[in-house]
């Protein structure tokens, strides 16, 4: 049920950003230097306001909203995530007596520059959707061997690169690379030919650990999901990848949306992984929902200005949840630290309009998108912007993401 | 030629630590907290109370030892880097106006504990000793297909994890993993019983970059260099490498040693990289020598205290140099930082007596490495310590790295 606010614009079934949400972000005015808001209706609470006020304070002994990211909050631990939204979820409510004093805080989003929204300490991203592995296994492998025979036992993940993660909105530069035609003697340096996007939800690591973690704990160290997208170089990842794994060809960017959706409110939309073929071992098995039922959507944008669908898919496709990819990522005694960011690998559904990258969508570049003007794409053409967008859909409002969205700009010249 | 100070334990030919070097760390003391020092003979300058006292001022417009940690220095670059070096230089040679001032900040370094130098941003390993990889793959993938064939390319590296970074002297627990044998149907959760070392040369960047650097400019980059001791679980590493690398293998531990030997005290040192057996591409092609002669051994000590050196060997042996992997680093366009580490990859020499690892040196368990009690080892048994120690030899003088130690623990019990 939607819960209704005194910011009116929050109360309708088709708002992002009902009072049920309250996603963290960060963000700027021509007036004000960034600082940590909350999103409701088409407004932002402005965090740092309230602390300064006294709206949000008795919560901890330290200042909350002192710098511009959640890190702090993050931190602080799961009770204090609880009792932030309560209190939050008090001051925004219908009828809240702080109405005039919050009513201060208020910026209009169309006002805003949204930030980073956190200090990313590291960044892992998986291998964890299934229809995407077997699709790529298939391409690449053949279709006997399209799942590696360690993929079921373990949710796969590589080390991305902490410093490449941008906020929606950051224009993405093609990027160059070695790549090597199958038939080519040498690699040549070259600007990407096969640049992509990749469509996936982020988990945000709240509370550190160190030492392995169960199933349960990790699922209670995540503060909360994002959009992800992956830009990934195809060209560059298959000339590379061999041993070690993909390097440059995901060093370019990662792209996510603004605004943090707390765990604490999609707990409505938690759902069970898909059956397992074989059973997991103990450490990884599930021991309840963990994963969230999220309806996703990828839109193409010419640089003319066509929007065509790409795809429509949901989270619920994962194989692992992000609680059991970071149990896995804490088996060797990994330490975690708040800020550490998990990409769920791309989430493909099983049919063909539900493929959450153009490597899969046109199969390797062997049957081109059509697109809504009539043209048609293999991979990103420079100016082509993709544009992520993610809902759980409650009864009578809906948990928005908001976009990831990125444009692709020519590569530079050298 | 040795440079004379008045520290006299700074003025022999053995010790690690003459006034050419001055290698920066961090230290503490029974009465005083982490602080930023530099190593002088048996003995380390407190930066920290020679910038309060005036020694060190005038160089920079904000304090560089407010805080625990090299990273101020790291980021005020270059020409900072060298303006301290004289500067200290000048403190402490022999005849210095400063003597009576600087000896109130001498602290016997068998007083002091250890830390991290810096605030590791984000580490990653490469594989560009040609001798380990020759013999890794041809264990693995057969002699003629030894090399993978984007190797002589490109240096090839994988992200690690900067959470895990300790220093020289923390015990290193022998993690869990999934492991399989070949002839197993399914995998199992249990200690590592392939735990081994790597023997690395960890490059620091000191100055942050954005967009792609030539060789020259990521030469420049480069603050100093440490001992790196890559922890590796091999057989967790054999089931979950493929297909995107290595990832909870090498997540448990990597070792640096305490003092960040800087570029500038190594550039008599400087050497060639090996004539390339193809051509590099240009952005990767060296233009001049930023490989560097510097003697390293490894030496396992068993629970008894039983010291057998295991290999012997030099950085000269590696196929690209830190400049080079850096270089390639930045060629997608990826963000470098202030604090990020990265690991040449393991260090082999063409004989068998200079293998940077226990997978190379018993052949991946089929010869037993002998030592000098009688016992042998395939890899790594709970108590052993291993060591490593590196030096580039001057003229009556020689550049010290100190010792990269680690014990190994039991794994806990779960």
């Amino acid at each position: 049920m939607l819960k209704p606010s005194w910011v009116t614009s929050a109360n309708t079934a088709d708002t992002p950003f009902p009072l049920n949400n309250l996603p963290y972000g960060v963000f700027s005015t021509a007036s004000l230097t960034p600082r940590c808001g909350v999103a409701i209706g088409d407004q932002i609470f402005d965090c740092q306001a309230a602390e300064m006020s006294g709206l949000i304070s008795g919560l901890y002994e330290a200042p909350l909203f002192a710098q511009a990211d959640w890190n702090a909050v993050m931190e602080a631990g799961k009770s204090l995530w609880s009792a932030l939204r309560q209190r939050l979820t008090d001051i925004l409510a219908d009828g809240s007596v702080s109405q005039t004093a919050a009513q201060a805080c208020l910026i209009a989003q169309s006002d805003a520059e949204m930030h980073l929204p956190f200090r990313v300490s590291e960044f892992t991203d998986f291998y964890a959707g299934r229809h995407h592995a077997t699709n790529v296994g298939t391409m690449f492998r053949g279709a006997e061997n399209a799942l590696p025979p360690n993929w079921l036992h373990i949710p796969i993940g590589y080390n991305g690169r902490a410093s490449s993660v941008v906020i929606s909105g950051t224009d993405i530069q093609r990027p160059w690379g070695q790549l090597k035609a199958p038939d080519a003697e040498s690699p040549v340096f070259a600007p990407s030919r096969r640049f992509d996007f990749e469509l996936e939800m982020g988990a945000i690591v709240g509370t550190a650990s160190s030492g392995q973690v169960s199933v349960d704990t990790a699922d209670n160290m995540i503060f909360g999901y994002v959009l992800l997208n992956d830009w990934s170089a195809r060209d560059i990842q298959a000339w590379e990848y061999q041993p070690l794994g993909p390097f440059q060809a995901k060093a370019t960017a990662t792209s996510i949306s603004p605004w943090i959706v707390t765990t604490e409110a999609l707990a409505p939309f938690r759902c069970m992984t898909p059956p397992r073929e074989v059973p997991l071992l103990p450490h990884l098995q599930d021991t309840g929902p963990m994963l969230f039922d999220i309806d996703l959507r990828v839109t193409h944008t010419t640089p003319e200005g066509a929007d065509t669908v790409l795809a429509d898919t949901n989270y619920r496709e994962m194989y692992y949840s992000s609680a059991q990819q970071l149990a896995h990522h804490t088996s060797s005694g990994c330490p975690m630290r708040s800020g550490d960011l998990l990409g769920s690998g791309t989430i493909s559904g099983a049919r063909e309009t539900e493929r959450g990258s153009l490597l899969e969508l046109s199969w390797g570049g062997k049957t081109p998108v059509s697109l809504s003007d009539g043209s048609s794409r293999s991979f990103i053409e420079d100016g082509d912007m993709i544009t992520l967008e993610g809902q759980a859909k409650g009864d009578g409002y809906q948990i928005g993401f908001g976009h990831c969205v990125g444009t692709v700009l020519p590569a530079d010249t050298k």
